[in-house]
């Protein structure tokens, strides 16, 4: 494979580059992928018995087993590459390749622990994806720009990359981003769109929706994402998947492509994707152990208190307070539903529940969206015309905010950033005056709320980020957790949604509303906690999970 | 006094106002005010045996004898309000006076310790000053420009003064700020120029300098001020002081009024200046007991580590890197002698000391002044025109430094903040470095430096921030003490100095030194420390004062 000349068909080199690092990993002929709307579990199907094995467990399972040698690193890697060759097939997750190296690693690892005795760190083996944008050194990092594949060779790792490897743990594969990162879906004209393992008709999610997809399809037990307003959770929700994103500086963050670098005024964060609980919690473990603040001056120096995250101090009767409905776009009835039942199970379960009266979310988003284009937009279009390729729907969708409009002047931007800080205050004034309503005279301990007004939805329709980009703007730890499957063949509910729509967004998301065209897709809902709470939120999700059980068959 | 009209000689009215509130509390006639250029003697002359032990004792002492029922909160307000009233007389460091409200709360607490046998918080009967721009309840905030005198009564306090008043401190008076606060001396037109108690040729500094002033005269056991460049440090240093500048976000900082409310870029800080290293600490965990990120949500939830503060886990050995010169400007001689006194000193007391290499002060200096001036200088020169005043000369100064280039673009910005993010984390790296060259093998426990280049410099010439700016721009802890006061008199070192200069900037620091000129004044150095890490900073001035006395007879 010849490098692409400059501006020549960049999408065709990548794409037939990536096709050929797959196929000597490929156990099927193209026959063999299925034809069905669900092809999740296609991956599964092309492993042996031991390989399903390691690719159902979550990462701390997989760790402890390599540790305990009833695995090697080489076994693992193996089993999760095949995995992640059919949910590429299937839903087409990934963007770089680079599994030699992996095994390589792989053995290396292996070779260690036999002559040693000894892991070499908390993550030994541990076969981990990357989000596309994500530096790894020596890895293109096209981000789903046509103007930036084949020039951007990272050399050097992201900082959550370095501590990645330096605990063991052996990357192998990147995934697919959307174009410009800023949307909740994953498309773009260099690697293509990336499918909803569970019907290949809705979105995985975006803009980790790679991670989703690969994750979901057993490819990947542990997943690294970023999140402005939705992109860790988003996907997470949509394959039915944990997700954390946490408080901004929290987690390492230098080292990746983007535009917009230097921005202050709204800030990503990277996070988790992964199959259970407490494998967000050992991804954020061995970050914060690892002291990424003396690398990367912009985190905060706040170690990662275990003791916490274990549920210790944590208040024997838990004040919940549930979010059913932002203000501005009623749920779909499956996710009202879901939490319907999680608000009976809880109460049943001895919580103490109130409701949350929401706050702001439209003009949280009016504003934030002018935070992520302080620019107008410029940058994103300029980077798209020098590739010489069109903006994706969801691209234009999201510039027509602000099409046009000029650049904002400091003066502007110094007004929204009050605005921003005034929102922050009267969420906080908020939060801490539930201990008016709690049966503890507590404040509460955490918001159940959704992740999204729809479940997954079809291609190129997602419209409201107000349930996820809110916590983005008040800088909010947020978890994503799995709670349900949506089967619209048993599904007895309404068919179709009545009543007035508050807003042209709400009435598009009612007329959405036809259970067929989510079936099979995952049900999961949101936690949100106080800020620096990351501890705190995980061991309350915990929790919930061990006194309501989730209904998603393993 | 009735209220001035629009646009007529605020000024006056403010300056007549203040003078009628001071005026019952003087005990002098006016020929008594000293006619030396030394004044800080007066104050101190006009209390009683018993008032003056009162002022001469540090807060910590203060609020212990009050609880014990030494003295009552209204002895030490009374003492403190005549050195108070001195200290105006002598150095017009005073803005507004609310000392009939505070003699009342004094009464109150009094009446309540005598009752209950309790004090109503760490800070009970303490009087804390605060500076002009920080807001208390139903005080005007007119923050050193005409434009906001009388139009600025703050509605509600800052967060500072409000756990300030729950601590139990008592307020009394505000503080001189200069015009646009962007200054590191302190005068406007509404309430004129503030002069250093020990040499009124001399400046106190600023933006704090009524602080400097007023507690350099024992006006005030402890006062609040704001650094973003140097404002709390360099009056601290000019007036003898111990003043800290905590790392963005860890102290209370809202209900601020200032030019540039909402700018991310670059923010400052509300730290405390004082006359002893414990009571900066007193400061800091009252502030941070109160849990200020529940009212303040910019805040960092990181609590106050007073173990650490007290110096338990410090090294036995600690290793210091001594900054000799910034690469810009060369320090005055008797500051380059308490440098190396303290080096010798500390090597004789068992200290690893090593040499800090100064990097990119130049370039952080280019760059912090073109965030600090982001719009180019419009709103500050908007605010100074709408009151008809003219800009005071360190004003023009710093505005020329922008003057006419237009604001900054959206692009600009982020390529600025991407620049303050590389020499951040070039800054960290070379202090992870200095493993390499202690004796202990672990990198330096923190970098003793100047805190200006210059003693306290004669009025309107201050013209080099390098040494206290970069530890805002780098976002570094930083406190300043006392090692010294300058006697031109028994000085014998050299009286002008030789060799090129590498700048403009240095030739005139060069030009400018003279012994005569700083004839009594204050000696300061700073220690800066890792960020978040405040409390291990005080831990390790505390030691180095106890292993190295100060030369400052008390």
């Amino acid at each position: 494979m010849i490098l692409a000349p400059d501006k020549i068909k960049a999408y065709d080199c990548k794409q037939a580059e990536r096709e050929d690092k797959l196929v000597p990993h490929r156990r099927w002929h193209h026959d063999a992928l299925p034809k069905t709307q669900d092809v999740s579990k296609f991956p599964l199907s092309r492993l042996t018995e031991k390989e399903r094995y390691i690719v159902l467990s979550d990462a701390t399972e997989i760790v402890d087993l390599i540790k305990r040698r009833v695995y090697t690193a080489t076994e693992v890697l193996t089993a999760f590459v095949v995995a992640a060759v059919a949910a590429q097939d299937v839903t087409n997750c990934l963007s770089e390749i680079f599994i030699d190296t992996a095994l390589e690693r792989a053995q290396e690892l292996d070779r260690h622990q036999e002559e040693t005795g000894e892991v070499v760190g908390p993550l030994h083996g541990l076969p981990v994806s990357i989000k596309d944008h994500i530096k790894i050194k020596g890895i293109d990092t096209s981000t789903g720009y046509i103007a930036w594949a084949y020039k951007t060779i990272a050399d050097t790792d992201a900082v959550v990359v370095d501590i990645l490897r330096k605990a063991g743990a052996i990357l192998y594969v990147k995934t697919q981003n959307p174009q410009t990162l800023l949307s909740l879906e994953t498309n773009n004209n260099v690697f293509g769109r990336a499918l909803n393992p569970f019907n290949i008709m809705l979105t995985p999610g975006g803009s980790s929706g790679g991670e989703s997809a690969l994750i979901a399809c057993h490819g990947s037990p542990l997943g690294v994402g970023t999140d402005i307003g939705g992109s860790i959770r988003i996907p997470a929700a949509h394959g039915g998947l944990y997700g954390l994103k946490g408080s901004v500086a929290r987690l390492p963050h230098a080292g990746l492509m983007g535009s917009h670098d230097g921005m202050d005024e709204i800030v990503g964060c990277v996070g988790p994707i992964a199959t259970s609980a407490r494998d967000l919690e050992l991804f954020c473990r061995v970050m914060l152990d690892a002291q990424p603040w003396l690398v990367e001056p912009a985190l905060l120096e706040m170690p990662w208190k275990k003791d916490v995250a274990d549920g210790r101090n944590l208040p024997s009767k838990l004040s919940i307070a549930i979010l059913f409905d932002d203000g501005v776009v009623t749920p779909h009835p499956p996710i009202m539903d879901a939490l319907q039942r999680y608000k009976a199970e809880l109460i049943a379960a001895g919580y103490d529940v109130i409701e949350w009266n929401a706050l702001d979310h439209q003009v949280g988003w009016d504003l934030i969206v002018k935070l992520y284009l302080l620019d107008g937009g410029i940058e994103y279009e300029e980077t798209i015309r020098s590739g010489e390729e069109s903006e994706v729907p969801q691209t234009k969708w999201m510039l027509d905010h602000a099409r046009g409009r000029a650049p904002y002047t400091p003066a502007e931007i110094f007004r929204l950033n009050v605005e921003r800080e005034r929102l922050k205050s009267k969420a906080l004034a908020h939060w801490n005056e539930t201990h008016k309503y709690t049966a503890s005279g507590r404040p509460i301990d955490a918001i159940l709320c959704p992740v999204s007004a729809t479940l997954a939805p079809p291609h190129d329709t997602t419209r409201w980020w107000g349930y996820t980009s809110h916590w983005n703007l008040l800088d909010l730890p947020a978890v994503v957790f799995p709670v349900d499957r949506f089967d619209s063949s048993a599904y007895s509910g309404c068919r179709s949604l009545a009543g007035t729509p508050r807003s042209d967004v709400e009435k598009l998301v009612m007329d959405q509303w036809n259970p067929p065209t989510y079936h099979n897709a995952p049900v999961c809902l949101q936690l949100v906690g106080r800020r620096h709470n990351e501890e705190k939120l995980l061991a309350i999700l915990k929790r919930i999970e061990a006194d309501v059980p989730s209904k998603i068959k393993k």
